[in-house]
């Protein structure tokens, strides 16, 4: 396989394992059977919790992918950057649940939503270094890429850690607003037409 | 990678990984090794369950695998498309450790039968949703594709739903023929020669 | 991707992830420190379940690999056979979880070895319909296939559910002694040299 | 698929679901929402482990990875190789979690360490066999490998099982220092310009 396939397999493989693993974390209710349509509505904030997290890691992988159609090469640092860049999307599952856990509880939803948001705002940074590396001194993009394009790029990546932090910001003082953001944000890229203009833009080909 | 390869391998993954996390819902019985044989057999509406929804799963699979032979690209609505549904198919195994769970409890096991339903349901949607984007306004389709056999496959995936949705209604009846009705479906498709008439069908290359 | 290369790269998936998922029926002791070592020797089943199940799954992944270089086309059946091989093959993290929490009870370990060997038969009864489904009425292997070879590789298969059901038998009288003969049977055909004369043998190339 | 790539693409399948699944073994803390944000410092050795295990294991792939690009073909000795390999990758989740759970009992860390180190020390060896089978009796490196390199690469990979031991040992007299190695070593392969220096050295093209 070339460089640049086995990357994608690997990342690929990162992205759906993680993905589908947010499954695990929404768990059967343990309640006598008259309760149990009660009990699977007061779950509420796990299968919110659930297609947020789906949504936010699909459309990282849509960008990965949309990433890697201008990218002819990899390096042993671009491998290594990748790895980290995974590691923070690997890591979602945790919060997700811990989110769905503690959104109830007063005193606790505020700390739960913060490490949320930490991991969102970690794995936007991460994309952004990875596109970062690529495209600057790892000069691994196809010599066809327009440099222009490029730029502009990078510009419209850097919203994504601007707002997931702001949204990390917000939770100190209402979880509910911030975590509204993040469905928000999630559901819009989500919407045919975002691609081209936010921060999932897939850069222009030259 | 091509486009169409690597969603591709993000959804073979999936799909993977969702139909194998199934086993995880099988729990080991924690008693007297003397009770082991009763408490194996107790168990039976566990591997019931795998059962089904592996080949459910499994026919998805299939079926998705027919009908990326006649999609030649992506874009990012398509993409975006594959993830909700994706979404549907990777919420599966925790419907199907709830239906093992309460299955025997007569006060719990219409509602777990339900949200089962339910979940097959928005599969079966998604999967006409998918299909319809790639063949209608998404144009993703190859140039030598006949037109009317789009149309009979577009006729014929519309089973899915409704035959999900009737069993699903069936539940709030009698919650054991609505699981006969899945389980029914999932071996019936299985079945060589079903491919080409039931919702399964691969569309007949043009 | 080719119908091959698809349903080779889904089936690797699944055996991945079973492979990978035996790992999770490893627990990590809850004892006071000063007993973990004593704690962690006791473990030895969950040990040896760990290789013998990963060593067999392997050596199903290596020959199912065999197989498929003398597959050329798949169809809506060979799909669905194979989905009901993998099937097997997932389920096997969950006999392994039973005979390591049933194996030092001696009234429980029977029936949890019996379980397990019925599992091993299963998978090796689903591995010999699939390669005879591809090279019988399925019609799926390439032309240049000698004919003789295929007879034999077909003779030599069937020695895989002859043996594994022959050990289940054994596991009514002394479980111990079954259980050798499947970790022996998975170490025998990691072996070099064992692949081309065992029930692993892959077929000679026509 | 060709023999390497089918190898390629479960090894990577490995690869992905162990790191991957390294998150499960982080906890959420079960407390009063008051004391979230105390519980969620404490687990401090669970975001640790999960950190240097997920680097290792992305470390190991990206050898893994540059050793291949050597590799042409491939054995039914040399696939059963591999296998063992990734049971030891697909082991590191368990000995992860042991060492999360028992790092502040003064009485278990030993053991827990001890167990750690033993299964880094297995996956640097295995890493050495399988190099070694391919590019020694196996014979399986592509002709225009030069025989000067091949040496070279042999020799640096043996710093890896030496170092891990020492490591090991280390942690007889104290774990902390021990695991720092652990931590020290997967971030200083991660570096960029530490993969031509290091145990992770790819192969000099010849």
């Amino acid at each position: 396989m070339s460089d640049t396939a086995r990357l994608e397999t690997f990342a690929d493989g990162v992205f759906a394992i993680a993905i589908t693993l947010l499954i695990l974390e929404v768990k059967v209710p343990s309640v006598a059977g008259a309760r149990l349509g009660a009990a699977v509505a007061h779950q509420w904030p796990s299968y919110a919790g659930y297609v947020v997290s789906f949504l936010t890691i699909g459309v990282m992988w849509v960008n990965h992918h949309h990433m890697f159609k201008l990218i002819e090469r990899t390096s042993h640092g671009f491998l290594m950057t990748n790895v980290v860049f995974l590691m923070t999307i690997a890591f979602l599952p945790w919060p997700t649940a811990l989110v769905a856990e503690y959104i109830r509880d007063p005193s606790g939803r505020t700390v739960a939503t913060v490490v949320y948001g930490l991991t969102m705002t970690a794995i936007a940074i991460m994309f952004n270094v990875v596109w970062r590396y690529a495209s600057g001194r790892g000069a691994l993009l196809g010599q066809e890429v327009d440099p222009a394009a490029v730029a502009r790029t990078r510009r419209s990546y850097l919203m994504g850690p601007i707002v997931y932090a702001t949204a990390t910001l917000v939770a100190l003082a209402n979880p509910f607003i911030s975590l509204s953001i993040f469905a928000a944000l999630a559901v819009y890229w989500l919407l045919p037409g975002t691609g081209p203009r936010g921060m999932t833009r897939p850069p222009e080909p030259a």
